[in-house]
C-alpha cells in the first residue's frame, strides 16, 4: 500500500521515525500537484545535476559537465592550503563564515574508534592523491586537518596524521589542527582539561 | 541550483528546518539509483494511488477506484456509531487499539481559536451530510466528538456540539465526548481540576 | 571544610546533583544573615512544629499538640469517602483542585515491582487501622485507591485490594479507583490501548 | 505555617521553583534528626567559618583566622600572573584541571549589559588594588580577563580592558583573554564564525 510504502521510504531519512515520516505523507497527501511534481523532479534530477568535485570530492550542482566546483575552480582560492573537513556541511559552513580563502578535501567521514578498516569510512586515496598533486602542481604548504573537536574527529586526524606525515615530511608540507580553545558560549564552569589548557596556552 | 532548491522543497516537511532539510539532501546524494527512483515515484503515485473516502474522509490507497475505505466498506463495523477524529493519523491510532469497532469521520484539522471563518478549517459541511446520511441509511445513533483534550480540541469539539445540536436532537441522536480522567502515566501530584474532576466522577 | 560539608548534605536533596548543590552553598554565602538564620531556624523548628495526622498520616503544622489535621478534625468533611494517596503533595494537589470532600490516607510511598516486603514501603496497618475505626466509627463507605496512573501505582493499586478486599466484602465498604480516560492534554495520535478504551467506556 | 514559609525560603535556591522546594521540605520531614540538625547547623556556621580571601576574593574555609586562601598563601603559586574570573564555581573548575598555576581574582559577577553602574556587579576596586599591589609587591606581569566567552562574559571582559588600560600600559603589565577555537565536542557545521576564525588562526 503506498502510504505504507512511501513512510517506509521516508523514515530512512537522518533522525526521522516511523510517526515522523506518516506525517510526512500525510503532509505530502495535503499538498498541492504542483509542490508535489516539482519535489519528485527534484529528487530525480539531484543526482543527475550534482557531480563530485574531483579535487575537493564535495558535490555541486553540475549542468554542463564541469569537473570542478565552484571554490576548486576558482582562481583567487589560495591553493597552496588546503583544509580536510569530515563532511559537505562542514565546508559549507566554513564557507557560510568566510573566513578561510584556501580549498578543501571532504573525506566522506570519519574513521570509527573500533574500525578495522579505515578506508571503508573516508576517501583516504583520494585525498593521497589530491595532496600529492597539490605539490606538483600547487606549491601546497599545509594541510589542516579540521575534523571535529570530537572523539571520533580526534581519532580521524590522528589516522590521517599517520597516514600523511611521510609525505608531510619529504614534501616540506606542514600539517596543521584547528585551535582549541573556548567556543562561543563556552562556561569556565563546565570547561574540560583540554579545552582550558589549550584556552590559556593560546591566551593573547 | 539543485541542492539548495531540492533543501527548499524539504524544507516545508513538517518539523523541518533548513539545516535538517539540507543534511537530507546530502542523504539523498548518498543513496543508490534504486532508492532515490523509488522514493520519486513514489511521492508522483501518492496521490493517484490514493483516494479519500466519500464516507469518512480518510486517505485511503486507492487501486480499483473504490470510493469508500476498508473500514466503510466493511459489514462488520457498526454503522451506528460514528466518532469524529481530528486527523487520519488519530483514527490510525484508534485502529491500531483496536478498541473501537464502530466508524469514523476525519475533519481533516480543528477550528483556531481566534478564527472566524471555522468550516475553512475543517469539513464541516461533509461532516454534517455524512451525520444525516447515517440517520437515513444506518440508523445512526452516536456520535462520539472525539477530538484532542487540548485547548483547541475542546473548541472544535464546541463548535461541532453546536452545529449537530439540533439535529441530533431531532433525530435522536446521541452526542457523546470520550471520557475525561487519568491516562496512563499521569501522576495526581500534576493533575488539573478537569482531569481530577473527572477521574473522581468516573471512578469505579 | 564547611563548604564541601554543606555541598554533601546539600547534594541529598530530591534531584540535586554536586554541581547544584555547590552552587546552593554559594548562593548561601551571598545571601544576608537574616535569610541564613531564618532558613537555619526553619530546618530545626519543621520537625518539632510538624506532626503527623493520626487518621490521615499527612504531615501539617502542630502548634498546640492537636493530633488531627485541619482536614480530619474538620466536621464538614464528608467521612464517609476514603481517598488512599501515595504522597503528601498528592493529597495537596486534589486539595488545591477542590473537586473532593471526602477524607484522605497518606500511603507514604508505593509498592515497588519487585519488593518482596511491601509493608516497608506503605503504611498498610496504619491503613487497616484507618478503614476498621472507618467502619466502626463513620460509616465508611468508599475506600477511593486514588494512586498514580503508572505501573507502579497500579501495582500499589492492585496490592491494596487484595489486602483490603475481604474486610471491604464483610463491611459492605466499596472499593474504587479514579477513572481513566483522557487527561487535559492528551493527544489521541500519541494515547495507548488502556488510556482509548477507558476514554471510550467513560465517554458521555 | 511552618512547612510554607520553609518551602518559601527553598524556592529562593537558585533554579528551584514552587514544587521542587516543596519537596525538599517533604524530604526534611522523612530525615532522621541527625541530618536535619548537621544541615541546620552547617547553614549558620557557613559564613562564620568562612572568610573571603583578601587578595583573590573567593570564600574559602577560616577556622584560624586566616587573611589568605590557600593559593594565594601558598609560595609555590606563580604571583606574577593573575587570572580574573567571574565567579568562584569558575576557579574551582580550573583547578581541578590543574592546569594553570598562577594566582586568581573572583570579580563576582559579570557587569550586565544594560547597566549603567557597573561596579555594583563586580568587585572593581578591589582588582584595582588588588593589581596596583601586584606590581609593587609581586612583579606582576600578566593579567588574564578569563571571563566565559558569553556576550556578558565578553561585555565584563572589554570594560575591565578600559579600566586597566592605562595602568597596565604604565606598568608594563599584559593584559591577555583566554584563546578561542574549538571547545571538546565541537562540531564544524555548527561553529560561528567567531570560534572558526580564531581556531584557524590559532592552528598549529
Amino acid at each position: 500500500m503506498i502510504i505504507d510504502d512511501l513512510a517506509e521510504l521516508l523514515s530512512k531519512f537522518p533522525g526521522i521515525g516511523p510517526r515522523q515520516s506518516r506525517r510526512f505523507v500525510y503532509f505530502l497527501l495535503r499538498q498541492n500537484r504542483n509542490y508535489v511534481e516539482q519535489l519528485a523532479r527534484s529528487i530525480l534530477e539531484l543526482k543527475k545535476e550534482t557531480a563530485i568535485c574531483t579535487e575537493c570530492h564535495q558535490f555541486f550542482p553540475d549542468t554542463v559537465s564541469k569537473k570542478l566546483c565552484r571554490i576548486c575552480s576558482n582562481s583567487a582560492r589560495d591553493r597552496s592550503t588546503l583544509m580536510v573537513v569530515e563532511k559537505d556541511v562542514d565546508l559549507e559552513n566554513v564557507e557560510r563564515t568566510g573566513v578561510y580563502n584556501g580549498v578543501y578535501f571532504v573525506l566522506g567521514g570519519t574513521v570509527p574508534l573500533t574500525n578495522e578498516e579505515p578506508e571503508k569510512f573516508i576517501r583516504l586515496n583520494d585525498l593521497l592523491a589530491r595532496t600529492k598533486n597539490g605539490t606538483e602542481k600547487d606549491s601546497l604548504s599545509e594541510i589542516i586537518l579540521a575534523t571535529n573537536a570530537t572523539t571520533e574527529g580526534d581519532h580521524t586526524a590522528d589516522y590521517l596524521h599517520s597516514k600523511l606525515a611521510l609525505f608531510a615530511t619529504n614534501e616540506n608540507v606542514k600539517i596543521t589542527h584547528l585551535g582549541r580553545g573556548l567556543s562561543t558560549g563556552t562556561e569556565l564552569e563546565y570547561s574540560d582539561k583540554e579545552t582550558l589548557r589549550s584556552a590559556l596556552s593560546n591566551r593573547k
